[in-house]
């Protein structure tokens, strides 16, 4: 089986990186629009038992993302793709992994099915908001990481007095995760409602006086929870020098005016959500995830292990 | 099983119709957006064991009311509701029902699996492009029709001489529906490539000089193929006072400027679509499928017969 | 993975054509009748991990074609097949594609159904009744076309004035692209009423005086359409020389007598239905879509494109 | 919901003494063929959520019994049945319960598979092959049986030196059931080759001089083995006094010639099979099942136990 | 459709104890092992159309419990249950949610799959390890919770300067919850290694010198970690005065006696996993959930909203 | 593909002759129980894309060694193996392959969906309690025989005046096969019930009298009814030289000692089911079906056929 990637219109750039490191060239699919609006796919040169790789993050605007990766898989399937294995190294609909009031969809569980039944063989993805997710296809799930990338990028920054803080109870473990790669001790915030009637407040948990806050994440969507961290962490006596690192900069909304305080430093994260150049801002560091991918590519391809490309 | 009628963001006037005509009051959905743009969606309302019927045409932005409508079905599943009927008025990406060239996703049979994957029961459309769509799904499929409603219409302003057309090959069974109905005669047009160097150009085949003719089709999208159909019919010879039937009108494009020449008098389509204000333009006549709806729910409910609702 | 051909009783002379092309040996299958009927079956050579590929046309008597064809595709399937591929060079059943009245079957669904329930892995047909039966399959499919075949056929008799007639209504797409092969004009037949008391008769749309008639039509069953078609084409003026051609000759009932009015000169199918002995007429010619199929398969076991053999 | 019972072409006449004993009228349904031998099915009334019970058995010829059994369900699927029991009397296929050699299908669970892909909810059958055929099955399966009838029939006959004779080691189980119920010696007949030239002879496994032998099967089809195993009786001294008993009489090829043999006085079977007048020879005495269906029926609509009716 | 409540072997107590608040009998299910061990099961009375629930935990020994609910489910099936609803107090494997090394088995989702090809309608569980369990599954899912049940209890226990305690970071969100619900701050612990050659400790991140720790956790298994989490607590100031709360009391191992330690005051679990005798020292305090299941069922059965029930 | 052969707990003496005869090493998977008794796997090298066959007869405990099982295909499947074969050399629960009372589970066929929905792409097992098993798979399914290993091992003990012996009504096919090998003539034993007040008793059917028996079976439980038939047998006046074979020696309660009996001389079993060495008496050999097996993969791995080694 020959290789095939190609991409959606989510993420043409970091597909070229990865064909660039590959020594391939992207696969040519014709993707446009109808005037109505509906998607307008064709694959141009045969894909008849290929080992096909499609690319596509499913970031905003996520549902047309969503639906333009449904149809390439089906058009893929049609053409008698050997092996279609969709990529999505940022997972839209992560955060409804669960019902968290009664009669909500889990959103993150219907697009594992509708994947599968679009006729994916394989489905990649990065650092899931929740590692459960995993469980949610049974077709092939490979998950990968950015945390090694980001870590040792955060390694050559921290300091001796750093603390990774997660900004939620439900960080804690990546946050764990961090600080067992940095060697720094944890700090938690969680939300608190004082009394009945005053409203809910970040506090934290553990000790910040004086200490170089390291915040982490697993996205940065509207920043307004990195900007309610930061500020509590000033509050309570940390260092106005803090460090954010995230794997998804979905940075929508006012996100960067949120992470313009001077407090924040720098914010790292990384290209599975592809980033518009007016959203470039200097404190803003992109690390790459082409090298992990045309790794994960190669090897799967070759039937070679790729556990230490894996999330725990 | 009591019902349960509610909607998605595209249907929602003609949903508060068909609720009025049953004496029911609309389902409450609480339907947003996240600031990244994922829909945000909770029922409020238990739903136990009811007998749902969710209205949401699939229509421009096509890839946001599918989803929004995918998602709305997985939330209802796993609310237990006792049956999911998806009423799709206007069923987009029809027109892929077939591959019209290799490797070409057939996306019509994709929604009728991604509907099926995300628990419906039953799916109700209206004058679907291809009536083999009704195939695409080993659930309950109802193909209702709006013809007869349209064609009561144009029985009151025909006229002795006029004629309908097909305004491509494919559309010719319809018409000939049409013109049975009517007692009138049929006349095709086609595109044609008469010579290795000319452009294709629109033929009339039959007779329309001095004709009124009635262009039916079951949808106008850009209302190209309306405007050249009319000029070639006017070219022939065929009294410039030109009617339009359709089921579905997009109106998408520059549609409201090609419908508005002279010799198209009057266009009639359904609300299958909805109109927003700055589109209702005075020779647009829109005829209301919410009773069509709204009968076919209370026989659906009480496990009466819709056959006289159904498409041929 | 060796290729395996092999067939059921339906298409013997047509497989043994394509097995001859391949230079290849039919597979050996035994396949017999108990003496109440059923199907006795076994396959006598080993085919674990072949790439097989039955070819069976459900023609009449379509229900023994059908199931003979799904027992095959079970003995292969459970004899470890690598991957089975049913070449069904005529769809039975194809015509019942939609429920044209309420309460109707889809059959042509039910067998497609059927054939991936059994085990096929893949299925190729000619010239479907309906193209979107192709959506009926979420298993490959591949729809040939013997189309340009019978367009060339054509071709050497076609004079200046010929014309494309499509017998009904439905076949007016397929007729437009023999038209267009041809460069030669277009002619629609549709049945009317005239009248509350008159029964329906066969109307033409488009000029025929003087001119040569081409008719033609995916199938010719009984051989009545035709026979009105060139009975209602010489009433309106055309000369007494019609030509017809359609891809599957079943030629059942009166057929053959009603193919004989003098005004039909010459009657051309292919191969994709068996002819015996008795229906071989002088006017009727019978081309083969062998070279097709071992194309196909020979294509489709090396992975390479075939989409210039795919109907459109 | 209500019940609809309804009936393929095989089983009218049973299913009108079923209809009978409910009470109630046969469902409207139109089952004609094409002229090329298609199944032209329409279901005249509505049966939108009904409880529907199609009564057909799949007796020669079995592949358009069958096929037209498959296409019923499809088409009340289509229709909105509430729930489709496929009441099949006798399964056709049944003795293609497993491989007896390599590369063979099992043709009883392809049945299986095809019934449960058309649509059905429940397949009710009697006297099965092979009891295991019960497990072939996902969606509910009675196995009902007529043994008891058989039983009481024979209670009358049998005299106080009768032994009851399996005709072969396949139907050893079921004999010793008639054993027990009629308190009788049992006698086994098998196959064996006594040396390297001999051809295979019939063998009795027990004593039978001087004894009035009941030969049970489950199934009478051509007649060879009851023949053969009451001339082998004979021989070994059995009185010229022969009862024979079996559901499923389908009497096919020269059945009624080799019945005819005078050693045996009465063949007992039940009406699972239609039988043809031109088959109703007098020594043969035919037992209904009509009584033991409406029974299930009821009882199934009503969800009352059948526990009684059920084979062991 | 009538309830029929029963039970496998696991949850006998539990199960009678929902029955004596529903006031009906539990269904009469005969439950043995056959000499080698396989499962001899056998419901007794007929079930045909009701609404069956069967209470089971998948308790320690978790692999005979499991199987046995499995061939419950398999039997209510095949004897035509309406409906089946599998109440799982105690989700045995729900550890096993993610992969935390490289291939390693999904054990949560390969349960979730077993049950729903088992013929399960619905299950019920209560305070899984991993809330996104629930999307494991694609059949109704009920994800209950004893927290409230548990922190109300504990309401009456606490005092003003009470912290609740996560024991590790897995933990924290259901720890912030109960903080929530008790009005009292949050406390986390995680292992760390704070150097090369030191092994990992529990550290403590917040404040706990004289506080009053609730250590809370969803299960406890071996009670080794709650028993590292009060020493530390101890070793950092706490007051030897600690209270424990979890949903599930395995307690296997010597988990009574790593709980018996001094500074533990009292031990809260409910009665999802069975307790025997010899377990039931002084300071467990069990909390039944009887009264949460009746009520679940009872509502389910009338389609009432269980909403109030439902875990996050 | 590479293969990799590994083993549960159940199988792994016949795993290591296995891989010996093939001269490869055991796949390393880790095997663990974690304290409360869940499973805990980890395979330890990397199966992208191999061939894997894990061998692991469902033994007693039953049901420990069927979860394990489960949960290693479910772990092999999720590391991407390419092709998973479960070798299940005994397959626990194949007696009940059909309901022999109302209300009772087809435990076999639940096993089979279990395996199938675990992810296995074949299954293969060694002579079946019921062949019809073979049909309740729809995924690849190969059923191997011991019986000529066995039968050759009798052809060596066997005398001129050797009776095969059907231990009861059951087996009389079985029996048959034997009887043909050997050309020895055939016994059938059955309970009977001669009168009212009687208990059941062993009959037997054929003549004994001065005859060397040799039982068959497939498997040996508790050995009553091996112990039953010999007394019968002796009572009959057969001589008090008895043998003993079956493939499955499962050898569970009093076994060893109701074998005991000096009649029998020798018993004959294959090693499918583990033999502890306690079990391990004089009067027992033990057959090894490695080689079979070793074949088996050899075969299927390479496509070559292993109709030889298939079960009738």
């Amino acid at each position: 089986m020959e290789v095939c990637v190609c991409c959606g219109s989510a993420s043409r750039a970091l597909a070229e990186e990865v064909c660039g490191l590959l020594g391939s060239e992207l696969g040519d699919v014709e993707l446009a629009r109808f005037p109505d609006g509906e998607i307008d796919l064709r694959i141009r040169n045969t894909v008849r038992g290929r080992d096909v790789y499609i690319i596509q993050s499913t970031e905003p605007p996520v549902n047309e993302h969503l639906v333009e990766l449904l149809v390439m898989i089906d058009a893929f399937r049609r053409a008698s793709a050997g092996r279609i294995t969709a990529i999505v190294p940022y997972y839209g609909y992560s955060r409804q992994d669960r019902k968290s009031a009664p009669r909500e969809p889990i959103t993150a569980k219907l697009v594992a099915n509708l994947l599968t039944v679009a006729g994916a063989n394989r489905v990649i993805s990065l650092d899931l908001h929740a590692p459960a997710i995993q469980g949610f296809f049974d077709i092939w799930m490979d998950h990968l990481t950015a945390v090694p990338l980001l870590a040792r990028a955060l390694a050559d920054r921290k300091r001796s007095d750093s603390v990774i803080v997660s900004p939620d109870t439900g960080r804690v473990k990546e946050a764990e995760r961090y600080a067992r790669m940095l060697s720094t001790p944890l700090v938690v915030m969680h939300k608190q409602r004082l009394g009945p009637v005053q409203v809910e407040s970040r506090t934290v948990v553990g000790d910040v006086r004086g200490k170089y806050p390291i915040i982490i994440d697993d996205m940065i969507s509207t920043g307004a929870t990195i900007h309610e961290c930061a500020t509590a962490l000033v509050n309570q006596g940390a260092r106005q020098h803090i460090l954010v690192a995230a794997t998804h900069g979905l940075l929508v909304s006012d996100a960067l005016a949120l992470l313009s305080m001077p407090a924040i430093r720098e914010v790292l994260v990384t290209n599975t959500v592809s980033l518009p150049p007016d959203k470039a801002i200097p404190k803003l560091t992109v690390l790459s995830v082409a090298p992990l991918l045309a790794e994960a590519i190669t090897a799967i391809h070759a039937d070679r292990s790729i556990s230490y490309l894996l999330a725990e």
